[in-house]
């Protein structure tokens, strides 16, 4: 989650700005479906919609786990916590596959 | 998304009450996972709370479904458009199964 | 899952026979992760053809529910169970999307 | 992926064995699902059938990933790899959440 990187943005590596700015964003679109719900919107719309807030939510954790594999978990490995950082590692990606 | 019903929920059905709480509980959510990541929180920490919305979106998605296939489908059905009923349901489906 | 149809494949549509066959490929695609795994082949390799079996699966599971709500539902609703038919739909929608 | 081990299994960390007999139960598990088909069983316990096969195939997925974590992420970051190898593992997640 570094700020003020000069270094491209490579896959999922995403900098704490841009993952507020996603997050903020995802609130939005959740108030809207809120509004959609209240003004009874035809359901598949609404569905639409949070099939996107899923994707939105899906790129802002791959974006987290991004920056913790490359710095936390190297960080951990340096001080010898490899194996307890791997555990913790599995236990979010299978949370996020829904295999919690 | 009726509401005022008599009859006892059973498996995903919610009342628009019932999808309005979840879902001003969701924004609330996201509003915590802002926080969470203004204040350098742990990245791992971060990641349940986001696994958890996600567990919540799908709830609501689940409960606008059941609602559209118990009166909307059924609707579709007796107007005669059964079958163009079912395109837009799998697409949905499909879309919230990641393969839209 | 209706056989020998004229009529253009549309969605998620599939006839018995493209299950089938799109079964027989899965088969063999597990087949083939046991052999790699077997190979000591890189981790990543692996998991990136575990992703295509699943989106196999997905694919197959899609066209299932696809006949199954043109058909199934569409007979089960005029024969007075609409609402018994939605129940079982969604608990297997529930399940296809991990929150069974 | 390591065999013999004596250290007890933690979280998803699984054997070469243990991959195996679970790759072999899936095989098994397709062919069932290709056998229902034939006979025409009911969509609903064939779709039952294949959100169990997804299921044990993302414990396969998770076991492989935990031993790629803990050895040949661990291994490259020693080798100066770290980032690439952060760079192939985001992208076997985000493949595996259906993010590819």
């Amino acid at each position: 989650m570094a700020t003020g990187q000069t270094t491209p943005t490579r896959g999922y590596t995403a900098t704490k700005d841009q993952l507020q700015t996603r997050l903020r964003r995802i609130e939005g679109q959740v108030r809207g479906v809120e509004r959609m719900v209240e003004d009874d919107r035809y359901c598949i719309d609404v569905l639409t919609q949070i099939s996107a807030i899923r994707a939105a939510l899906d790129k802002v954790a791959l974006g987290l786990l991004d920056g913790h594999v490359r710095h936390c978990v190297q960080e951990g490995a340096e001080a010898g916590k490899a194996d307890e950082m791997a555990t913790e590692l599995m236990a979010a990606v299978g949370r996020l596959m829904g295999r919690g």
